[in-house]
């Protein structure tokens, strides 16, 4: 049986703030990161995930990566539905770590990066894509796996299991479906505040040209400018392309309603990130007010107990699950089986640092094995930075592909890594930061 | 004018974990921890800060704490409201430091200590215990200190403003009232879970016998046990001594209700964090299904935005503000004015490493200068580690003396700093830990 032998955790970074790629109303300059983690073993393959920020703390959030070692080095490689549910458990439970969060921020996003390395390196060892590696469990391996504590009001182990039984007829033909499809994406690349009004047109042209059903636009700097792209955008694509709207948290409560009531008659599909992620009842008022436009959020949603909040109160009506920010797999499953119970769609937040390589697999899997269903959903796609990754995400005719590689993806190049380290890398020594 | 040179970052441990003092339901073996930070400046006083950990972890906390270094040296030190509120929201708007969070976690509680330390420094200048260099500012000044993003919906800088004002008459007053009096306090030291019965009756008589007017228990590891343990509690002090009881956010909502109304006859006063402290319709529930019992909680809440809504949905009953989770003495203030807002009383969480000293400045303030009200106010006490500060918090008679010393009281003994500093202190060297 092999082992983890040692781990190896990386502050790579790269200079987007340079372009005004990823700009938006609260992050004017990202310098998209990873604190990257390698599981190094004794045999066979290594495992590889990441936790993604935008810059200035990517070195804390490496260093909450390295704290969680011990629970690490030394153990078994996990293989299986039990090992990675005792890894999950046991990195969650470490009552001194604990107290950093609980279950939220660095501490919680370190444990994120480690779980899902974990879950890469036993989907490399079983020779499957993470996905098709998830969709071969039970449903009862895939119960054991999620942590139902504060969830039980919403959702029971009872409950989940019944989710998870309806979706095994059919999985065989929804892999092949998959296989022969792909997955619905839609794209961000229009929509950045920093583009002209030109950019946004051309780049919304193509991603019409390109077969994508739905693009999104940042909104939130100035509501006259918003109004114009918007009507924009609109008129560009035309009444039957989806176009969202992003806020990236900008907004109080009453503001919100206010703004997107001036951006309601161009038909904006969702409002995202309205306001702080942190307010379960300021996003049910505002889902109240704006209805029939939808309120999405999630990629700074901190855990499973805000999102079981946010379905609760009515708060959300598009779940945008992300890769990195929550405790990995095995709480991104707990999320999928919230949103199948509420009958929420889940459009994964993706863009950042290998956030598309990672998602496209926990909807597949969702879409295999949990919800069985791929009705209103999509995965955000930016076609940014995927050159780093040594299975990258690919996007053909408005569709994310299958993957068919094994492991979860979030595996760098060597260059990448040699050149993008901060702050010692060639990429940040050669030329000028900021 | 004075400038701040230097940031020093220090990792400090006591090996609580060694005796069973500060043993719950959720935290079996805590070592008490400090992420301490010193503020160097090039004339007068230093400032000094701290975020408290349970040990492990604590070296992230430092490490994110360190991140913030640019941010204060170099810059001039902070004596009045508009240098303490620029230096607050410089901080909380890092945008790339931000995602870490946002607004919580190792992230939060960085900024909060060195928020913190930066009111020190300037109480420290000014001569002056932190309660009444905050309470000699202007309502106008106050309210400027605050960041009243995501909670306008509940409070707004105008509603505030007014709160303020009508606390203004009577300040005088109530600082001599606090000289002569100090203000109430309660004891937690008779209920750690690993204390035998023999032991927590003793320690409850005494208790009594000292002055206090309410007791706590933690409960949550077995049902039967906390029925004894509080009959136990409340045969010792009789009916007219309020217990207290804090289950750490063991249970589950239904699981809350039921292990609650099994405890119910003998009179608990509160139930503290009966479940995840993100879980605002949680605490709802629970606050509905068990009064005339209150639901108190706060030592976990990670910012304004959760405390807004833990009031606006009736989740708590009495707030515990804690110094060193959130944001510091800015975000506290918003705290203290929502709950004033409210209608709810405040009664900080202490303990830990250097709480005491911290919260009994923050509730002496808004008994002057805030609510104006002491009523059912209470200032959790535990007699541990308070010989390792410089300013230590004294209880007599069952109420906090009113501190005199300028400063916020985080500063440590150097002895101490020598000693306990993790892993290279002779405490941690010469014997061995855990």
């Amino acid at each position: 049986m092999a082992t983890i032998v040692g781990m190896e955790v990386l502050d790579v970074r790269f200079p987007t703030s340079r372009e005004l790629d990823g700009s938006d109303a609260m992050n004017p300059d990202p310098d998209y990161s990873a604190a990257y983690v390698v599981l190094h073993t004794d045999g066979g393959p290594d495992g590889y995930g990441l936790a993604f920020t935008i810059g200035r703390g990517n070195d804390v959030q490496a260093a909450a990566i390295r704290a969680l070692a011990p629970h690490v080095v030394g153990r078994a490689v996990p293989e299986d539905a039990q090992a990675l549910g005792d890894l999950s458990r046991e990195l969650v439970g470490d009552s001194q770590f604990r107290w950093l969060g609980p279950e939220k921020g660095v501490a919680h996003m370190a444990i994120g990066a480690v779980v899902n390395a974990a879950w890469d390196l036993a989907a490399r060892r079983a020779g499957l894509p993470l996905w098709k590696f998830a969709a071969s469990m039970t449903p009862e391996e895939l119960v054991s796996l999620v942590d139902f504590r504060y969830l039980s009001d919403a959702l029971t182990e009872a409950e989940a299991l019944g989710i998870l039984r309806a979706a095994e007829p059919g999985r065989v033909e929804r892999i092949a479906k998959l296989e022969a499809e792909g997955y619905r994406a839609y794209s961000t690349s229009p929509g950045w505040l920093g583009y002209s009004d030109a950019k946004l047109v051309r780049l919304a042209e193509q991603a019409v040209a390109d077969g994508f059903e739905m693009i999104k636009l940042k909104v939130g700097g100035d509501v006259a400018d918003d109004v114009r792209r918007l009507k924009l955008a609109r008129e560009t694509v035309g009444p039957d392309i989806r176009v969202a709207v992003d806020a990236n948290q900008r907004w109080d409560v009453e503001a919100a309603i206010a703004w997107m009531t001036e951006l309601a008659p161009f038909d904006p599909y969702w409002i995202e990130e309205p306001t702080s992620p942190d307010d379960v009842l300021g996003h049910a008022a505002i889902a109240k007010a704006l209805a029939p436009i939808k309120v999405a959020t999630g990629e700074h949603v901190q855990n499973r107990v805000m999102f079981k909040q946010l379905l609760q109160a009515g708060g959300l009506s598009v779940l945008q699950l992300d890769a990195a920010r929550v405790g990995g797999v095995n709480e991104n499953l707990a999320i999928l089986l919230l949103a199948a119970k509420f009958g929420v769609p889940v459009c994964p937040h993706a863009g950042g640092v290998g956030l598309c390589e990672l998602v496209r697999h926990l909807s597949m899997f969702d879409f295999v094995a949990v919800s069985g269903d791929d009705t209103d959903r999509t995965i955000e796609w930016v076609d940014h930075l995927h050159e780093h990754f040594t299975d990258p995400a690919v996007v053909r005719g408005g569709r994310y592909l299958a993957p068919t590689a094994p492991g979860f993806s979030a595996r760098m190049h060597d260059a990448t890594l040699r050149r993008f380290r901060f702050p010692d890398g060639p990429e940040w020594t050669e030329t000028p930061s900021e």
